[in-house]
């Protein structure tokens, strides 16, 4: 497999075999009091519960140790607003190499302190007027280091795949059947994976990307069949979904892929978060609580369905999880 | 078995399968950070994600599964500040029958309404004033309805055993052995349900009871070998910890198999709570926070140990999760 190449199922399978006993198999939570609230069965996949606390750690751990020997000897380079960035830092650690982050300045504190006590190197950059690509791209170069992509990578995307397919494993052992999964989508990467490995163990699901308002260039691209971006103006509280625009690669799965995408408010992110503080008493970050949001909130209908629910990690800073417990869950 | 006996290993195998499907196999957790900060290997086994929020769903339900259809069908009274509550509740609901629980007025908001949802009957008391087991015993005789026990009853005992025999599972199935474990303790049962599982799946392990300070009439009842109680007078935030005493059969089963009690103080409780929002993403109640205190503040010294520690629930207000997180984790 080329890193530049739209990968397959068997991607992800092999990733599998790669991040197993490194990776956590996070669990599949349920709730009645939520699947009471939309009228159907909610399996919620926690990978807030991943190490370093997203499921980045898959693919990027997946990316590293597919790596020749000599590639991984002279470090990686990525960039970051904070999930990937501990991701890779971690697994650079564990398979004894350096790693060297691009991050945004305002990233949240326990992204940066979580990337730092890991062992990385960080490089801050300004997220509304510089290009961290070319900046980590500049970097790697310079150092002859390998960048370690956040989504537009066949490795990466295959990582992130796993978490599907363990979803879909931890579904059929209690003999359910996803019909829907609603996934959340900055980049695409994590959504890409878990459609290859999604549509292949559940033909037919519908498999359908959340994004937090404006920053809606997903569903827009998926519309059209074209990559679009969003107005660089917009601002949102969900850190890890503030992509320019989809991947390219990543969109080449998705387009084929994807139902139509679903956006979120910040508020109604903040309002999921506060919904798993009370329900599931899982810590969730407002990029990682979207898809939640939008089961929550009704975008998409439940009823009568089981759906799967990603919530895509649980980095957060006390001050932005107060916030969410201020708004409180909608529904109480 | 008989109710007011002290149940055996054999009793926890049964339990695990009556409870089989019904309750939760919760995660193991694990941090990097809080291993390296306590020089050991913590194996964190995460009951807040247990059905209802707390350990309490097990030993509930399998006290409801074992009573016989006639008895069943009379309803169930309880006693609880909330966990039992919930646990009860959901148990009878889900076995088709009534609950009414004596709960004090003063009980965390959340438990009161997760109580309330799942469809149970509430009679208030004063925590301070009233004698719970006198009005629930009353009620209960009134109603020819049968006692669901907190914690002084063979199958609750059993039932919460589960919990133990289930980390002792998942930690050997990565090839770990724990030395020791750190078990929160009110009334005793958990920590003498997981005594038995423990001791026999793991002998020589070190359990250990953990308690609020000023609530530590488990220490001392160890150190003397009998039961003594707590000054009256004494609060804590930790609401489900604070019993008077430790129960008979509990206490029964714990002389025999448990090493000495450890102490916390509330600020500890809160401040684990904070460890565990940021290095786990989980929501910890005050009470379900103690033991793994004793292990972050050195009650109990992890180094190059492998120590079991139950996080026992995690019903807590929006309130009180605020003090955590302005408290802080300690080590920040």
């Amino acid at each position: 497999m080329f890193a530049d190449q739209e990968p397959s199922f068997a991607a992800v399978i092999q990733a599998a075999r790669r991040i197993r006993g490194h990776a956590r198999v996070t669990p599949l939570l349920r709730s009645d009091a939520l699947d009471e609230r939309v009228g159907g069965r909610l399996l919620i996949k926690a990978e807030a519960l991943q190490r370093t606390g997203s499921f980045k750690f898959r693919g990027a751990f997946n990316r590293i140790r597919a790596m020749s020997e000599t590639e991984r000897a002279r470090g990686v380079v990525a960039w970051s607003s904070g999930n990937h960035a501990q991701g890779v830092a971690v697994a650079a650690r564990l398979l004894g190499t350096s790693a060297l982050i691009v991050m945004p300045e305002d990233a949240p504190v326990s992204k940066v302190a979580g990337t730092r006590s890991a062992g990385a190197e960080i490089v801050f950059y300004d997220r509304y007027t510089e290009d961290r690509e070319a900046i980590g791209t500049r970097i790697a170069e310079e150092r002859g280091a390998a960048l370690v992509k956040p989504h537009d990578d066949a490795y990466v995307i295959a990582g992130q795949g796993t978490a599907g397919l363990e979803a879909a494993a931890q579904a059929a052992q209690r003999g359910l059947r996803p019909d829907a999964a609603l996934v959340p989508c900055g980049g695409g990467g994590l959504i890409a994976g878990c459609a290859l490995a999604l549509t292949h163990q559940l033909p037919g699901i519908a498999l359908h990307p959340v994004t937090p308002a404006g920053f809606d260039n997903t569903a827009r691209s998926l519309g059209i069949g074209a990559r679009q971006g969003n107005d660089p103006a917009t601002r949102s509280i969900c850190d890890a979904l503030l992509v320019p625009t989809h991947g390219a690669l990543t969109f080449a799965v998705n387009r084929k892929l994807l139902q139509p995408g679903l956006v979120v408010s910040d508020d109604e992110a903040l309002s999921a978060m506060a919904a798993a503080f009370r329900h599931l008493r899982l810590v969730v970050e407002p990029s990682g609580a979207v898809a939640l949001a939008a089961a929550l909130c009704g975008r998409f209908d439940c009823r009568g369905k089981t759906v799967l629910v990603i919530i895509s990690g649980g980095n957060v800073d006390p001050d932005m999880f107060r916030r969410a417990l201020e708004i409180g869950d909608a529904a109480e």
